[in-house]
């Protein structure tokens, strides 16, 4: 048996609603207990479910609403009094609450709050979704960095808060931000964890904290950890707080070590966020690991870059490159990404290193055309000239149709090579040499003068050989190397050697940040403003920073007209003062 | 201006077809020139660019078809002159090439060759592709196993030689496989390495090339490499082959460390191909190496297998499991995967930790239902109960309407637990519990009494808890170790530790492989067949190993109905020899 109650004009968060519902559903004689506000969407739930009375059809946002199951096969007398009794202690228990942790005067509106608090430099947002932005909003006005915990933000809004956070110098944080870490103090989701120099920048949530807490637990420490929401990695935000937040940590002089943690980023903004991070740690000296759960990436490191399979690894690596005194690492040995200008093109014999090169590629130096397929390649278009970096098996059965294989008779490879050259876009030029039985009895004859010709044709160019081969190969293995060499290709061993190397060559700039976010956005100790959920209040204040919480309630009763109007109101307000 | 002639009858492999090109192009007064025989296809190219002359039409694809350009702006008589010259030679290049190889007497069918050669293990198949299924079903009924380079052969003949090759414990690989070692012996494109303990599994082509050359120039050796073709680690083929190739290489005393390479293979099948792996590393006490360009996994290694990013990693790995003075490794602790049988459930309250768990799950246990995506996960069906693996992100926003995110308040991840214990065919419950601030003050006094209730429904159930939290952290991390432990869970600080625990409990049993390959396939020294290409005769040759090459040309001169009716012939007599 169902038995309602309502509270009009009482707006408690989800975390209160949800100690009333345990605290209910403890009390003799009841079986389980509910209690939310009358949004449109609880409203909906519950009309769906056949459970709201015609009498409760108008309820308000900000109309509490409780509802009590006595148990089933009860006495029915029985069951209503234990309904009554326990519907009539929802005010008191409500009122305990508040009076554990309600001492002082609670401010109104976050201007009220600020005026309290002025020295806050963050403001926590934790209200339902639709009124989110607006508060966000009201922050970064104000000047002040935004931790967005609420979810069911419109993406629209997201983009907009992000701008204008990027022109006043400020971070925002979320939506649906979980977690962050901010000069030792948490919020939202925080584990407790020492301070030092591991600065993590991740999408939201767990991953996070697993990362933090594995880093605390193998003896060192964070110096921030910064959420960007789980959509800011998307084509649609393009990474506008991670690109920003990597930025901070990277002149930030508590962080040693950077670490990104993320979902696959979406492959358009996979190349900037590595390249935004490499740009950083080679600027500050400070090494950087980066897991991106999902997307394979076909080497261990490149230039300043560490890349991990699994948020633990992530730790890892992080605790061993920061050493585990917390003292700051050496800086890397300095490559110089960006100092050929152009784009890459790869001119391979076997689909496996085509493969492997591609992976590489396009999470390095963004989208790659290419007869293969990969995380963030174009379908190779046969029918116009490249612009941009391309990759080709030239093995492919599409390419051989009346000619021999490459491997056969690299001829193929040399005219497409001497094409490549004439194109003065191009910056470099990869290229498989596959040596043993059944290949061309001497590549580099071919190849040589091809290699010759090129960098006549286009001086400047960079042409990097893989050489598969052994010194039992019947070619001689260093004879062909040698030949190689001597016409101006750069020979190398393996895959990951010419990644490098092409890396270090060509590697993407970083365009610089603007408007960089003030760094007294991670000043010690932390003060914030809470607008939300009660018990992130009161974690700041267990963690013995500063806050104020505003008593926040849905603006004008919930009414969205009226809303509106103050909304317009309170602007001019603030334009006049 | 173009100059043609014809050779009728007069069949050549792709390769002399290449040599002889390159020797006209060579020739005074000659701009290019082309050889090729006269397919359907080659005519096809030739009649679409408008360079097919009416009176060649009719050409068989056993009829030789020359054609020679001259040079541009030579006066027409000289040009002729020179054409005629060089086409005058044709005879001479390819008789001159024939005389250099082919002194002895070569046999025009593989019956004569194995009658001239009868140790033969291996017949090599390199002829055009609509005729290299015929041959391989001829070998593979004569007892022989195939290495089959010829590429084009349809999906449905390479299942088809894949199941006779099955019943009659012989391996086929192939189609497109462009390289093996048998043995120290090269086959189709090879490099020249020493011997060793690594055996290889590979798709074909330049991924198991660039592997056994490194595994070389890091001092060890390869005891075999078999490559298996590009298809057969899709759904359709089902990794037929490697299946077999990975268990004959458990058998082979040769072989130390077993390492599979591959471009990802089709999700359906990666767990299975594992499975094969982990179980034929742990029979024969040999570690795993693996390398699936592009399929991320989120751990090193699991059980006997270690995971490698790139092709040079998995040399290094398999080298250094391997001993650098090529001795056995000793065996890895024998972890009993498949000791419980059943589904795989998780409940997790973050989508990063879920994400991470999801991606290991599909690749080591197979299909898994979701409400996440990875490769191989399948969406979560509401509406009907699991059967299978499911792992599910219980903070997902739909799964919180109208009540509090588990990592609030885990009643929720209590009541899944229950409902999962009293499912009798899972095995396995992995769930996460984060502690912190803002998380609940104690999620063990509502998880422990779920964990003993659901082990006292279902006392075989394996509950496998990760614990992210810091001796910091408010709510007692030891204490609530100790009473989910003292509940009956096993309590991981990570989640690959966590994967390791299921995987070690759950991890799935290999199908027996039927028939397996009779190990005579391996035995040194090698003695082949060659059908199709000849200098894969003439590298064998090269390289101390016994090889007779047939003298193959197109059925019937290419005639297709008359090429059935010879087939249907040639099996009768054979049934009755």
């Amino acid at each position: 048996m169902l038995h309602y109650r309502t509270r009009r004009g009482s707006y408690h968060d989800s975390i209160v609603l949800m100690q009333l519902r345990v605290a209910l559903a403890d009390l003799p004689g009841i079986d389980d207990a509910g209690a939310v506000m009358g949004t449109p969407s609880n409203l909906e739930i519950l009309r769906d479910g056949g459970l709201l009375p015609a009498d409760l059809e108008d309820l308000a946002p900000d109309d509490l609403l409780v509802v009590v199951r006595t148990e089933n096969g009860a006495d029915e007398g029985q069951g209503d009094e234990a309904a009554t009794a326990a519907l009539d202690r929802v005010g008191e228990l409500l009122a305990r609450r508040r009076a554990e942790s309600d001492a002082d005067y609670r401010p109104k509106s976050l201007a009220s709050a600020l005026r309290m608090l002025p020295e806050a430099r963050w403001v926590m947002v934790s209200v339902p979704g639709r009124y989110a932005a607006e508060v966000a909003r009201e922050a970064l006005e104000r000047g002040r960095n935004v931790f967005l915990f609420s979810d069911g933000v419109p993406l629209e809004e997201e983009k907009a808060l992000k701008e204008t956070a990027a022109e006043r110098g400020l971070l925002v944080m979320g939506p649906d931000c979980g977690t962050a870490l901010v000069a030792g103090t948490g919020l939202g989701f925080a584990n407790r964890v020492r301070r030092g120099p591991v600065g993590l920048v991740a999408a939201s949530g767990t991953g996070l904290q697993a990362v933090a807490a594995r880093v605390h637990a193998l003896g060192s420490g964070i110096s921030h950890a910064l959420g960007t929401g789980g959509r800011d990695l998307s084509a649609e935000v393009g990474g506008a707080s991670a690109l920003r937040a990597i930025e901070l940590l990277g002149r930030d002089p508590a962080t040693g070590v950077l670490v990104l943690i993320s979902k696959p980023p979406s492959p358009e903004i996979t190349a900037r966020m590595l390249a935004e991070l490499a740009a950083t740690a080679q600027r500050a000296g400070k090494p950087a690991v980066v897991c991106l759960l999902g997307r394979e990436l076909p080497f261990r490191r490149i230039g300043p870059l560490r890349f991990a399979g699994s948020l633990s690894e992530a730790a890892a690596l992080a605790v061993d490159l920061a050493g585990t005194n917390g003292s700051l690492p050496a800086p890397e040995e300095s490559p110089h990404p960006g100092s050929l200008r152009g784009s890459l093109r790869g001119l391979f014999s076997g689909g496996t290193l085509a493969q492997e090169a591609l992976l590489g590629w396009t999470a390095l130096f963004g989208p790659v055309e290419s007869n293969l397929k990969a995380p963030g390649s174009v379908p190779w278009d046969r029918s116009r000239p490249a612009t941009g970096h391309r990759l080709l098996d030239l093995g492919d059965d599409a390419l051989t149709v009346g000619r021999p294989h490459p491997m056969l008779e690299p001829s193929l490879v040399a005219e497409r090579l001497a094409e490549e050259a004439r194109d003065p876009g191009v910056a470099a030029v990869l290229l498989d040499v596959v040596l043993g039985d059944g290949a061309h009895p001497d590549p580099a004859a071919v190849l040589a003068p091809a290699v010759r010709q090129a960098r006549a044709t286009h001086p400047e160019l960079e042409i990097v050989a893989v050489l598969i081969g052994t010194d039992l190969d019947p070619q001689d293995l260093g004879a062909q190397r040698h030949r190689l060499e001597e016409a101006g290709a750069r020979v190398v061993d393996d895959l990951p050697a010419a990644q490098e190397s092409l890396y270090r060559r060509c590697g993407p700039d970083s365009e610089p940040v603007s408007h960089p976010i003030d760094p007294s956005a991670l000043e010690a100790p932390l003060a914030a403003v809470n607008v939300g959920v009660e018990s992130f209040h009161e974690a700041l204040i267990a963690q013995e920073a500063e806050s104020a919480h505003v008593d926040w309630r849905p603006p004008a009763g919930g009414d969205e007209r009226l809303a509106s109007i103050l909304r317009r109101m309170s602007a001019t307000a603030a334009e006049a003062s």
